[in-house]
């Protein structure tokens, strides 16, 4: 049975106005107090009835949206969309910006639910599924499976991933590496290698790849960038998984001497309009940022609307596009 | 006198409650209600005293953080900055990235009235100071002179322009030209073009301009560089009054076969991580935008504590450096 705001009171050892005013923020509350009312809340894992707040009018109009970081020109660009939609329906966003700190994003859900923000879309991957349900918040997910009840948007990273490597091959390329990240994970960004792999098996070519995680820094990935050109090795193709690489594998190759495209030909991910119009030459697969932020704050709002609805689809794959430019 | 908040409620025709309510966002209340209380704080220009309200625990811990657009580097890596301090604090940062749209801007302050932020940090040029004093709530603002009682933070401009220059002098350029806003808005962005202008003029030089505004598109900025180097005009030297331009020149003078540094040399401004990472070779003027950071929100959290306090110091002005790069 759903724990009720009165077991949270009698739990907590207060009244339930306390209860509800520590919920909503209202009054004057002891630290102490506002303490002992969360701890009763986690312990049962007590959800606020957010269809129910709403029907009370007591929507915040708020929404929490949890991303790596928006030093990262793609991640600006969704924000920037995800808001730009959020304030035309008159919600305003409460930015957390949480890198790979995961006590930070521990932190912040608790803030959020504290604040009763009216719903969540989540786009980091520091914690588990469990301790995003345990808030018991409406959320909708950007590039990552939570949970059958948590509808997630992400581009079709697979068919990025082909049409990224059919070009190379298209192109010429008989020795096409992936260069990205080779953790399995399981979020939907490992569909850019699946495509990847299958097109090169497709064309009769062999799979080769080079590690470059997400989070190091740019001199490292540049120093491994380097020793993967001067290793030796034939390559005449590379598939980046993001720009920001692939960037930094067209300066390395300028600096050795290595023609592109006439020698080496590069492909990258993501096509923020930053790299459309900063890095015009750069080859790219392009993510749809308007689409995904349009699909996150309408789902988001469906789930607020009504939280226990059964979803009827809970994987939203937008296609991406091609972009043909010089280093191809 | 200052109105009071019973003033508040006589004018409107309801009781104090209810203007408190409003004020706090709290309980039902119908939206003509809502409406009767806002058209009366604003006729009697009322301002909740937040200091009142922070002894009452009545801090709702959250920061209205109105920007230009998280899509411009600098702004993203400043935002991400001011987030990261303010979350370690335990403060929430709503943001209003509001572009050039002055209704935006104008329907985010409302919002931020109405949802009670305990303050907020202003860096867009969109309105003018009434509309921002009119809310009455704490504010400090990020490179924009908004009035005396407003403290203000900023680069120093002037010393940017100035090392930008003097590094085109030293290495020789003889035709340098500033590229950036010409319009005098009075902000003290401006104060790069006259660290140029004093600069040249010590060296014996002539001033040489050409208009490059924030907002335009890259394309039509790319246009117009491409136009003054086609011009047949002397010019061995560009300082850009931001890094994105300055890419965009230095794209356009090797397609066009002029060599940088050695027939053209170029000083941009800003000098975010990402254009340090990407475009490493751009000599630049870094802004320090974690001090900005800082100083933002201290002096925000001491505006908070006490908002009719008089300032010791209205401008803050925080030094910045110049990186030598391969472009100069």
């Amino acid at each position: 049975m759903r724990p009720k705001l009165t077991d949270v009171a009698e739990k907590a050892g207060c009244s339930p106005t306390t209860v509800s005013r520590v919920i909503n923020n209202y009054g004057y509350i002891s630290q102490k107090t506002r303490d002992r009312v969360y701890a009763a809340m986690r312990e049962l894992n007590y959800q606020p009835n957010t269809l129910a707040r709403s029907l009370q009018g007591k929507q915040t109009k708020m929404i929490g949206v949890i991303m790596p970081s928006i030093t990262n020109p793609f991640f600006a660009e969704l924000v920037a969309a995800i808001e730009d939609k959020l304030e035309a329906d008159g919600y305003k966003m409460l930015l957390c910006d949480v890198g790979q700190d995961s006590n930070k994003e521990r932190r912040y859900l608790r803030m959020l639910e504290a604040n009763q923000v009216d719903g969540i879309i989540a786009g980091s991957h520091n914690l588990g599924i469990e301790e995003y349900q345990r808030h018991g918040l409406p959320i909708v997910s950007f590039d990552r499976d939570l949970s059958d009840q948590v509808p997630i948007v992400t581009s079709d990273n697979y068919q990025g991933g082909c049409l990224a490597t059919q070009a190379l091959v298209d192109a010429g390329c008989g020795h096409v590496y992936f260069v990205g990240n080779l953790v399995k994970t399981g979020n939907p960004t490992s569909r850019r290698f699946d495509g990847y792999a299958d097109t090169v098996a497709a064309a009769g070519l062999t799979v080769h790849t080079a590690r470059s995680a997400f989070y190091e820094s740019p001199a490292a990935k540049a120093r491994e960038l380097r020793e993967l050109l001067t290793s030796g090795r034939k390559i005449d193709g590379v598939f980046c998984s993001d720009d920001l690489t692939a960037i930094l594998l067209l300066k390395e190759a300028r600096k050795l001497g290595i023609r592109v495209p006439e020698d080496l030909k590069i492909v990258g991910f993501d096509g923020t309009q930053l790299v459309q119009n900063y890095v015009p030459e750069l080859a790219t697969v392009v993510q749809p940022v308007p689409d995904l932020a349009g699909t996150l704050v309408k789902l988001l709002y469906e789930r607020i609307a009504d939280p226990e609805k059964k979803l009827a689809q809970n994987s939203y794959l937008l296609p991406v596009k091609l972009l043909r430019n010089q280093t191809v």
